[in-house]
């Protein structure tokens, strides 16, 4: 796209398009200079009118396909949520030869094979779908092309990590931070979509696509929320030198890929668990490069149109870089592992009654699951006549641990489900 | 470059290049699956044939002349080093109309300008010049494209940083840590390149570059080593909270950029400060994205070469990026800030004998200069009838503060010269 000006049709114009839009006029010049093209909106949909904000210098419709039906219009860019709405939008882009830019993660999640397969040579940019400003996929498709990724530990999801990090630095339980956090707007007031994981599924599956050229659905991530989380848990990361954070963790073992998110111990010294706050970080470990690691906002209206604008200016430079990365197939396609296959060392706090023989009977049912116990404390619960106890283990697989959770709940002496955490060493 | 294979001429098979030769090799699938197109060393050319090892499936010659001038060959790859010599081979590689990519950070901090105009639209690589494997030229260039950036605090020596975290672990002193980091190979046997900060600065110019398309030399930029830095220096740092850094720091106030060079006290909050051993990390505050971080090896043969290989790659993919990142130039061009201007908070040193108004005399000094103290704290020295005094003051310009060091120095009481380090917030 040779052109002295290139004209964007905007679908959406909430926090994300206003921010571009924002952006696009305040550093026109720069953004020129970068792109080597002057970049204009031409027009933008929004589903009510009577919403629209003041202040912009384009004309507003409600009528998307005046958007994606103008002739002038280069690039649309979807900035509108949903799933199959977003992915109809994206199709409609495509088959009138408009490049496609989008900040959409949950379309992605479910759709970004079958788009990159309708695109064909058209550019498709996806960079605010994952991490906000931070620019990982371009880190991961381009500036690590060279390397078999062995590992992706992701922190991407800046409502969890402030939660966390809250209750490491102020004591107080996952409920009242919970609250604190969306009085603070960094929660949804129904909070589900971001603490139990499912958004850091959306964007693990982004970047295990990029990483591994692997197609998994959303459903077939081992999945586990930051809910259960309580104060012991933050107890033991400090006792025994862990930070807590929930990750979005893709490996590759042989053929197999992993692909998980949940409540992961890391050790101190590992660079990813010292980000805190809402802040969110992917290291990235390549088999020639190493560990490398991006840091950044994961949110935010300026910080994610920052990622979107970096598409635009991309397309503009005439890049055709393939969507996913990958220009041709790679001679055999990885697979996922099922997930009760992997294998991790966990932590396991279980309340239990206060009297004689519960270790043992504890300990016995992870013996016979072959589950060797690493560390072991036990104190008096809050409750007259419990204990708390907090254990961690070697390694073992996801199956094994399961079974022996279920024989343990299923005690008489366990008063409570018992709660799991996997420990990581990256 | 759309083509079944892409031929690359090496120049140079040391360290770095035997990595490309044989991540080449190894990764060959992966790699043309990234690429869309096979990628093949065609021919080598090193100085002293002698030398050549073993175990290369492409011939080596020892005339460069037949790697420039062979037809077949679409890719210069110059990793051979030196300032002119390693230019006059882009040139020439240039001339034949063939893409040129290179590690060689100095020829760049004097050629970089030079080489963006005879390229034209030729490409050209240098993701391996600053900071090894991280990404950090494609992430400025590519990802933070909508940005005017703010700042950019790097952490690229290796070893100065393994030095400065070495010192803060073990407590001990410069002299012993630097043979060690000899012995290990960390540090070259005549070390003044990197631990004088003349490394750093070759980065920071071509950083700088992309993020304010400045064209300033090596010897216009601040910088001060860590060969004064003494276990006094630490133990202030930890007693107000503070991490001790190499940094290589570029800011843009108004319309002027500051680049400066030197051991820099970070907040221990601050994620840069918390990059510890010899691993690289580059901080970058854009005006929309806030503060992004990159980390990772910054040195290393096979880091080293995924750099190289991702550029590489990124031609195969006939992209044409800017090679600073600017298509044309912005509407005005920024200047360097005389570096007696610069502003900052600073930590002093400062050795003195043991009597009486002693404090009084050298912080009259201060006053006159209209400097103010934030933190101050004597000590009695190992030296009979000595103390040293170790100050912090408020912000005030480079100027000022060394025409009171000089004024300190002069005094009967002074007994050395007092060493000053800089003290930042990012």
């Amino acid at each position: 796209m040779k052109k002295k000006q290139l004209n964007i049709g905007l679908v959406g114009l909430g926090v994300v398009g206003s921010s571009v839009a924002k952006i696009l006029k305040n550093n026109q010049n720069l953004i020129a200079a970068r792109a080597g093209c002057n970049i204009v909106i031409k027009k933008a949909a929004i589903k009510n009118i009577a919403k629209a904000r003041e202040g912009f210098d384009f004309p507003i419709t409600n009528n998307v396909k005046e958007v994606l039906e103008d002739k002038d219009i280069d690039i649309i860019v979807e900035l509108a949520g949903g799933v199959e709405e977003a992915f109809n939008i994206a199709q409609q882009a495509l088959k009138k030869s408009k490049a496609f830019v989008t900040a959409n993660k949950a379309m992605l999640a479910y759709h970004r094979y079958e788009l990159e397969q309708i695109a064909g040579n058209l550019p498709i940019g996806f960079e605010a779908s994952v991490a906000g400003g931070i620019p990982i996929i371009k880190a991961l498709r381009d500036g690590l092309g060279a390397n078999h990724i062995l590992s992706i530990y992701g922190i991407i999801n800046g409502t969890c990590n402030y939660i966390l990090t809250k209750m490491k630095n102020e004591g107080v339980e996952y409920q009242e931070v919970l609250k604190e956090a969306q009085k603070l707007g960094y929660a949804e007031n129904d909070p589900s979509f971001d603490v139990e994981g499912f958004d850091c599924v959306h964007k693990l599956l982004i970047l295990a696509s990029i990483a591994y050229g692997i197609n998994a659905k959303p459903e077939e991530v081992l999945t586990q929320g930051i809910t259960e989380i309580t104060q012991e848990d933050i107890t033991f990361a400090k006792e025994f030198g862990y930070h807590l954070k929930l990750l979005g963790i893709a490996k590759k073992n042989g053929e197999e890929v992993e692909l998980r998110v949940h409540p992961t111990f890391l050790p101190q010294d590992a660079m990813i668990g010292k980000v805190d706050g809402v802040m969110n970080a992917i290291s990235v470990v390549g088999d020639n490069v190493g560990e490398t690691l991006y840091y950044g906002a994961g949110a935010g209206g300026d910080a994610t149109a920052s990622a979107v604008i970096s598409d635009i200016i991309e397309i503009a430079r005439t890049k055709s870089s393939p969507m996913l990365g990958f220009k041709n197939s790679i001679d055999k396609d990885l697979h996922l592992k099922p997930f009760l296959q992997i294998s991790s060392a966990y932590y396991l706090r279980i309340l239990v009654l206060d009297k004689p023989g519960v270790l043992a009977q504890i300990a016995t049912i992870l013996g016979e699951e072959g589950i060797s116990i690493n560390t072991c404390l036990q104190s008096p619960s809050k409750l007259k006549n419990h204990s708390t106890l907090l254990l961690s283990t070697h390694t073992c697989t996801e199956s094994k641990i399961r079974n022996a959770l279920e024989k343990i709940h299923n005690l008489e002496v366990t008063q409570d489900k018992p709660v799991m955490i996997r420990i990581e060493k990256p």
